[in-house]
């Protein structure tokens, strides 16, 4: 299957290179009669926008969308959503250093081994300035939801952990920093640290936590299709993640069953909610939670040594304007791809009604 | 999209109930002239099978495949191969204490709500039951891969774990001892911990670590369908897993760029190998590796409180014969998915040969 | 895609060569709470069983479904239904005329060019017993639409040509005689045609009509997956079909638009229905109405000049017990394949749902 | 399935209605390293235009596409082709009367029952316009193919019928006359016989002829995937096609075993070809050749009865820049969803490369 397709019935197809001459993507399958606030897409593309603070990259692009079909009147017609965002600030003369040489840890050299050769201005197709078409989609596919909320926020930045329970923050505080953490305390320290990371032309990895609620029972297919292995591979989708975990995840390992068994209180809900709000596969109404592990940046602004085409050694540092941790703007991404997921498992919850 | 099938091009579709007549499968797209090894199929299924050992669940099933197609003079013929493992030992009477009320942290509840009401036998296609027909056909597709190694293990249970790494390690130690840990001094401890456990009619989570070697530059396809994407769905698809992480996973977010990006040797692979084999959704040459996190399985052999189908309290015990720990058992399931994932992308390869 | 695969939602994977152990399939995606007539489900393969007339094969199969899942206390529960039919009657020694050589018109010779080799014992996988899989599915299926009326017939035979239209026809007089004619005048003589080409050893190709009453409104998607177009692709994927036409069909190319135009009673349904019932690739609720080409079937009883699998000339003839006229026992072949579409079709209009 | 989707491995996804901002796609799948002539495909797009002659449609459309992506240096990267053509010349105001009005014989009032409301403006997401993004998709599979030739060809305009074989013609004349039938005084009949038609005020079908040559052995999935299956569909999914036949076809079931059986050649070639190239599904080296069955254009211009959304009587008259005949344009698009088949099944042939 070519791979560019994300979902069966809440479709999303995305195309574009990163220094092509557009990005963006058709999103089959939305249901008709969605009244479309196209304001709240742009306003989720600007949350994952370049530029946008001190601590992300200082590219500039506009990235605004542009719709081309499925809407008509201000609401979704059924039809097949194609959309653009245009590239307009590629400097592509940035890129000529890796023309020829591979950069560690990033995709160059697979993607010339497995294509006989690479688009190799900035990354191509693996850049992720895909995601942005991503969060067009995702935008679409949370106001088809409405009603579920969908809230991911920046939980760790190296070694620096929020150690609070997701009940215990405020989610309307995530917005009210750059680095999207909704302890105001903890983001100071985490931006901080981002800032010196900067400095050292370095870069660091960091955890986003998502969290679900107001998720109907019943979402979600046996066997293979269980709704946290597509939320699962949603997320280990996303560039640079390296590591995904629902309920009580891996440290869940270290519990015994009788403590890990969540107890039921009369009307279905549970005590604990070890399990994630997710039971064999199938959403139980409880809150869903999972964790995404995204590793450091690859591209550093420090000499390397690597290899070019024809494996003879060369030195090399990195340029452009990068992010130096990108978890920030990947909180955007991380909440569309799960907005996504959601609408699939919608769609499909419909054809079994009773 | 029925959730009971795995893959496009090796594609199997399973069927089944733990307590119905059969369970099975068909495996499509198999290639022809393969030829098969029918002995090392059904060797799988009893590294999978119940009661093999003390630390495992003491039901007695045979657990024997028949093959009704696909296959003709030991060779695979290119159709699909249909199979079935028929259910001898039923003890349909064990689970009448549950038609009526729901366990914790079991499919029970989602089921009933979702379908409007279930088969309650041994909890039917959602019982782990299930992966012995992912265990059939994962045997076929590695004999399919032949040069590539799938290699999976034990590497920790409740808080025992193994921190050497997995070059340290001697594979063919893993059948040596029924945890299936390749450190016979962890192995004994793992195994006196399980049966402590037991013995308190309690159950325990583990991780299994699985490590692919040999594997070609190039499988895996941009964007959505990254190959570590695919094995994370594929993992996180057996019951009782948690989490996945690949290459540094969650400990990577502590780590720097420059620290974490992995050098080139002048041959194209790398002097480290935080990357886990995979680039940019792309097998990269490098062995590939990564970890299952299982939660303690949720039968306790305790009194518990739960509710029932009206939602009034009752007080029940777990019966019937189960594990303590699910991941020795998991381990030939954990390969299973991992050879499904690449022989998938295997062919997937092969359409843009150049 | 492996190529045994139909549907996506409402999805029949089928498995089986015609002499090996067993053929059958999983129906997966059926929705849960069907009460199924189980009894009903056979009688549409006995419809479909070698041996019923004196004008089908005279082989003696009984054709036995036997359900391994899916089905508890006689509903569907939403989990995948795996059947089998056991292959009880083959007789091999039938075929060996035909291990080395190609038989005309069969698809012997591109099975060996396409896979290496082939299971050569009576066709294997490309045999049309294959189809009794999908009346098995077709007959839940039609349980499933209950409300939608399915009935196919023959209309030709040869040069022999019902020139009635459908209106004018008593369905229930389709069984009443072996052709499935509803015109007993015009059965009578293609019977005796059927008849008399046996006797010469050869065959003589036919047309199935089928007419599709009831359906609702609103199946069936643009753009490719037209729902005429889905039907197309069903009706051509059963073994020796030729054509498919819907509508006004080959005969309405010749029409002027202000002939062929269907005009508009005041309450949506139309004067005349050339459409076939389908408007831009949707059901616009009246008869769905096409016709079905069947090439004359292969197996001629005749000496016949061939090549075996070097290249080298040989005459052979015909054994085996073959159908002068396939169109009497493909009638439930070709309802079940309209069936499966209509489900497909009826669940994926359920995820727009208002 | 969002229905908007053609192929697997060869994907087209098309978006656009006829008069919102663009029409477009995305082709995922094509291998990369093929070397496109851009004119090429500019060119078949100028075969489908309107206003090229003067027994089409005299709107006055540039159809220019544009490319997004997936094209570098020239090539084809692997990654996904994005296009779109933009409207240009949409005359809104033309469609006003039909706003509340349903066209007899168009897709409105299915739309309007199926999503709820529509894009009224000239068909929306049913026109005909659509198929210019297969057109484009379609140009970039021939360039893939380029070895197969695929030729298709107007071979009945209402009741005036070509009778010579299609082995009796010169392809090269096929665009030496505006109706694209390769015999000049039949084409010249064609003409005269639409331009007629125009001047009433009306419409008339057509048959297009399709030859596909060159063919390798073995394209084409058993059992539900069918290499004409697919075709059939294909061709069934472009607008206004009411019929699909291959090879003998509906003459075929007149015709005795005896003389249908097509002998082999010692080279495994064969004598005749009533089976039109493909045995079981899967080509066999022999011409594919198949005939499309087109109804009458549903605009007329003349005054008609229809109703309005109420169920209202109304009388109103066409309006608009129709085609009398859709059948001289059409042959690129028919041509171009052969080449999307084939494309698909040529990739699918290599997954089970011996």
């Amino acid at each position: 299957m070519a791979g560019n397709t994300f979902g069966n019935l809440f479709k999303l197809t995305t195309f574009g290179e990163s220094h092509g001459a557009a990005i963006g993507g058709v999103l089959d399958g939305c249901p008709p009669g969605i009244v479309l606030d196209l304001e709240a897409i742009q306003k989720e593309l600007n949350r994952r926008k370049p530029g946008q603070s001190a601590i992300v990259t200082q590219r500039k692009e506009p990235d605004t969308v542009e719709f081309f079909s499925g809407i008509f009147e201000g609401m979704t017609t059924g039809t097949p959503i194609g959309f653009a965002i245009y590239n307009t600030n590629q400097k592509s003369g940035d890129y000529s250093h890796i023309k020829d040489s591979y950069r560690p840890s990033h995709a160059d050299y697979v993607y010339d081994k497995k294509y006989g050769f690479r688009d190799y201005r900035g990354g191509g197709r693996s850049s992720a300035r895909e995601t942005a078409s991503r969060v067009v989609a995702g935008a679409i596919a949370k106001q088809f939801l409405s009603t579920i909320q969908i809230n991911a926020f920046v939980s760790q930045v190296g070694n620096l952990k929020l150690d609070k329970d997701y009940q215990n923050l405020d989610f309307s505080l995530i917005e009210s920093n750059p680095v999207r953490c909704p302890d105001p305390e903890m983001a100071a320290k985490m931006e901080d640290y981002i800032k010196d990371i900067r400095k050292e032309g370095d870069t660091i990895g960091g955890v986003i936590t998502c969290v679900i609620q107001n998720v109907p029972i019943g979402l979600g297919e046996p066997v293979f299709d269980k709704l946290h292995a597509e939320l699962g591979k949603a997320m280990l989708s996303i560039n640079a993640v390296k590591g995904f975990e629902f309920g009580s995840g891996f440290e869940g390992v270290k519990m015994k069953g009788s403590e890990h068994n969540d107890q039921y209180n009369e009307d279905g809900s549970t005590k604990t909610n070890h399990s994630g709000g997710i039971q064999g596969g199938i959403s139980n109404g409880m809150d869903i939670y999972f964790n995404v592990a995204f590793k450091p940046v690859a591209t550093v602004i420090q000499p390397y040594d690597t290899i070019d085409k024809k494996g003879n050694k060369v030195t090399t540092k990195g340029k452009g304007r990068h992010d130096p941790c990108v978890v920030p703007r990947a909180v955007p991404i991380v909440e569309a791809m799960a907005a996504l997921v959601l609408a699939e498992y919608t769609l499909l919850a419909r054809t079994i009604k009773l």
